[in-house]
């Protein structure tokens, strides 16, 4: 216990040290918005404007501002909402468009379309919470209909977004896709320990989550022993390279989420689940027994991954792994679950965390050396590590009071 | 000059040892056409049938088969019509398509198509080179149109190939694209060595050839000191880490395409411009001065890229610095080039070779250890190593005869 008191104060110290560091080198005061090109320095190399990263640092500034005493500051809530209204003036690649751009250039043109949905996605999630933070319902209003498009594909139009299927590609879903809709369902719904409330949008947000759920468990294979990152829609293997994917990151994500789930549905047999396949199977497998660390991809039958960085240490897994284990520590606490909570924040900290200049490294080599030296990119920016440190410093205080889990 | 002869030596040893690994592993009898995600060992670990690499492992074999005597014999040319048979039927997405698939299943179903024109500049690459072997007018006639429409789009129709433009996005051309076009051009021009006979798409192919090496030279930018992989249409530089964006492999591969046409052309002027600006200057840039062996992307202001390998070493762009350096020193030669040379086959064939189960690793960690230990994948099969072995078995021939340059 003294061990985690006494990372509860590192967590919260770098909380601040962190969303510090993005308060002071991405905004765009002229334009609204966020910069996530950001040399260790934290000076802008590119001003293209992400939309992934743009939802998400929405979501970063709201939900600190709503939920965290210290942080509820209007600078935060106003750079939140002038990146919302960005967004919402200039996220459609053409007028009317049920699409979100990828990328936009720094005055809102946008530069490149991806045919998948997490644009929409993050679009969603960073809405919903800056409507919650600010009490104001349109931005909220906005979220689900994003949130809409997205399930729509999700559920079945993905032609929609452009990418034609052919005769040889067998059917397919990825885990990042289940995963997403539950996230965004989970995030529509609300937490109901915050958001006491019943609200109209609850019944589509919970079917949304619980679609998400069902269809994250179908990529539990070989009796729950490994996690494949790509399905058959019917929850069957699919032959190669794809078929044997495993991505624990994702895993790691989808297993505090369905703890969320879990929690609120009361339903034990989904968090063991989850706990067993989606926490501890991944992390047994994908910690490098060499250097430490989470690699990025595997393969389930061992074979070498095609992916040219499968081996490379990135700092979300790792984020998410320090979440997903306080999470199953909250759901049933376990001496072991601790433990490696401890090995892995002590990991994280020692080679992602860059003391001189703020913020984290994002890419390492497989030794745990730094490959790309940049703080934030075309996908990283303010988000898996802000979150993970929110997170964990709630789920620390919690555990450190006693507190019973939210069940 | 002796350790040039030594080195002719291990190439040609090489060479036979290479093209054995494939005969032995990536044949389908069954369907004709080649696998290309074969493990170490040689093990098919995915039988997709990637297109870039049938139309580079015929072009290979239908070479090997015209040009080298002791590779002359009947199965390799076989084999190779087996897949240019097996492309033809299969590779259109849909009957009547003028675009050609990226990726196709074991039996030829279309699995994946790309928005760039590389799978149609493959085609035509290995079809023509295999109706020079067998003596088939058919299988030029083939490549002709799929260069005819890759020429066309590199030209002005690219919203054929499906990818949007949206007003955000600066137009832009690629290096890797107009060397493309260099590269179809000159292979269907013919080598006036061995092709004397005027040939009628003469005319067309040598205006390709030129059309490609103008827009080459487009991204010899800042007084021809840096290689920018993105510039304008009007050549000029780009902004954000896309227009600052070099690729080493690709300069130097674009070095000996250009000495190929000066020295056709009896153009000194063109062919120094290639040895300073894409061979010497990538060279210095390129190569990694802690460990050795060349990064696979650089900024040109010395910032990081945002390419998660951008310093792992492949095994292509040593393959092209062979070759480039050779070719080079038939230009023109230096001692300089031949300590360069040495120096980069051996980094090479230390670092990349497998002596126990043959062919070469593709992809290395910076310090120079293997990442992945497959020898072929979706962008690696039997080329670039291949080519790069039988072009400097041909310079060193030349050049320790003491030709004179083919001007």
């Amino acid at each position: 216990m003294e061990e985690l008191r006494a990372w509860r104060g590192r967590i919260g110290a770098e909380l601040d040290a962190v969303v510090a560091f993005w308060e002071r080198h991405s905004h765009d005061p002229e334009y609204g918005g966020f910069f996530s090109c950001l040399s260790r320095d934290g000076s802008v190399y590119d001003d293209t404007k992400f939309v992934w990263l743009q939802g998400r640092q929405i979501w970063v500034y709201s939900r600190l501002y709503r939920t965290v005493p210290r942080f509820r500051r209007p600078e935060l809530l106003e750079a939140a909402r002038k990146a919302g209204e960005f967004l919402e003036s200039h996220v459609r690649p053409e007028p009317g468009s049920t699409r979100a751009a990828f990328a936009l250039s720094r005055d809102g043109r946008p530069v490149r379309l991806q045919r998948s949905f997490y644009s929409e996605a993050f679009c969603a999630l960073g809405l919903d919470e800056l409507g919650r933070a600010a009490g104001e319902e349109r931005y909220r209003a906005w979220a689900r209909r994003w949130a809409g498009a997205m399930w729509g594909w999700a559920r079945g139009a993905p032609m929609e977004l452009g990418r034609p299927r052919f005769s040889g590609t067998p059917p397919q879903q990825a885990l990042a896709q289940a995963m997403m809709v539950l996230k965004v369902g989970l995030q529509l719904w609300g937490d109901p320990r915050r958001d006491p409330q019943n609200e109209p949008e609850a019944p589509e947000a919970e079917a949304m989550a619980e679609w998400g759920a069902q269809h994250v468990l179908m990529h539990l294979q070989r009796g729950d022993s490994v996690v494949l990152e790509n399905v058959s829609p019917e929850g069957e293997e699919l032959p190669g390279s794809l078929g044997r994917l495993m991505n624990p990151g994702h895993a790691l994500e989808a297993a505090w989420l369905l703890l969320q789930l879990s929690g609120r549905r009361g339903d034990a047999a989904l968090g063991a689940r989850a706990v067993a396949a989606l926490l501890e199977g991944p992390l047994r497998r994908g910690w490098d027994p060499q250097h430490g660390g989470l690699f990025s991809f595997l393969d389930a039958d061992g074979l070498c991954p095609t992916q040219l960085e499968w081996s490379m240490k990135l700092w979300w897994p790792h984020a998410e792994a320090m979440v997903a284990l306080l999470a199953a520590q909250r759901f049933q606490p376990r001496p072991s679950l601790v433990s490696q909570f401890l090995q892995v924040a002590q990991y994280t900290f020692d080679k992602f965390r860059d003391p001189e200049h703020g913020e984290w490294f994002g890419y390492l080599n497989r030794d745990g050396s730094v490959a790309l030296s940049i703080k934030g990119g075309p996908y990283k920016g303010c988000f898996h590590v802000a979150r993970a440190l929110l997170m964990c410093e709630e789920m620390l205080d919690a555990i450190l009071e006693g507190e019973e889990p939210p069940q």
